[in-house]
């Protein structure tokens, strides 16, 4: 599957789509339910070649992708505002990955992996410290892959792409970064003990 | 078209859809191309009730939504990473929007005001800055646009639900904030004017 679009900003080596895959955390995922095009956002982890989601198995949606509807998962990291001197030439400066293809129903073992993947996503080396799912919450959690061999990744960085006859044009022009930061951990009070009875 | 899934996450009051989609700079458009389900990322702007984008007239996806396919449009902001002190209740917080419809094509005064909401969002007054378009700029654009009239919101906050029975394991639980932050602006420099030729 070959970008369409702007093929100069197509990436195809595999270590570009990777990390970005790494570094987001949440893929749009889209199929068709009931001849409408559908799509959400969801938690997902990357193992090897597949990227694996994960659902309550009440999910009209993965009932669907069970089912064996085609699907497309879209990841995308916004890096940057394209300030140009022209209002056509304003942009954005990203990295995304579009991946089409069939999703399956992950079990057994494979299942407990893409657990502890999407687990250590969040913090490293927390897998271990958590508490294991017990045999009640694995049946109420539909874990499910989608292989990465139609998938490609598209790059914007840099300045915006201006017209010649624009450069004197008297605005300020250049790229505003945008990152995605961690704030200070907010830990969860004693307060929870009483809360978590309610909910 | 109410929320399917987690209905206690559902919000339906106009302002808090609102806000979302005027906090974001990312939309993911999602729909049937030659039978198969595809979503990209594309910017947008929100005028009133219904929602704006853009593209190159050249774009699949745009060309299969002027014939009148069915589209689904979606916003996510992630607000946090929710860790818990089981693997099963790990979440995220976040405010996403999902709005289902038929995209039309905008003309006339109409596309040129929905530019200047692409504009305003990156940075408010700039539209009157910036060079206009031209009659070239704005036949190369294509801007379409979706009613919000079959949108809805999914809102989640706040710390991890948790079992009564775990919360005396020995991990740390809470919510790490995720926001987007703006960076130092990065001015296009005197360089800029060679290399644009070359683009």
């Amino acid at each position: 599957m070959r970008v369409q679009r702007l093929p100069a900003r197509a990436r195809y080596d595999r270590a570009t789509l990777e990390a970005i895959l790494d570094e987001s955390f949440v893929g749009h995922v889209a199929t068709v339910l009931d001849g409408t095009p559908i799509v959400i956002p969801t938690m997902y982890a990357r193992v090897g070649d597949r990227l694996y989601i994960h659902g309550s198995t009440g999910s009209r949606m993965l009932r669907a992708l069970q089912a064996g509807a085609t699907a497309c998962v879209e990841v995308t990291l916004l890096d940057g505002l394209v300030l140009a001197r022209s209002a056509f030439h304003h942009s954005m400066n990203y990295r995304s990955v579009v991946a089409y293809g069939t999703f399956e129903m992950v079990h057994g073992d494979e299942k407990v992996r893409a657990m502890e993947a999407l687990i250590e996503r969040i913090e490293s080396g927390r897998w271990a410290r958590v508490r294991q799912p017990n045999r009640k919450e694995l049946a109420a959690t539909t874990i499910m892959s989608i292989p990465l061999s139609e998938a490609s990744a598209k790059v914007r960085t840099g300045m915006p792409i201006e017209e010649p006859s624009d450069l004197d044009w008297p605005v300020w022009a250049g790229e505003i970064p945008l990152t995605l930061t961690r704030g200070t951990p907010v830990e969860d009070d004693a307060g929870m003990a009483a809360r978590a009875f309610s909910r």
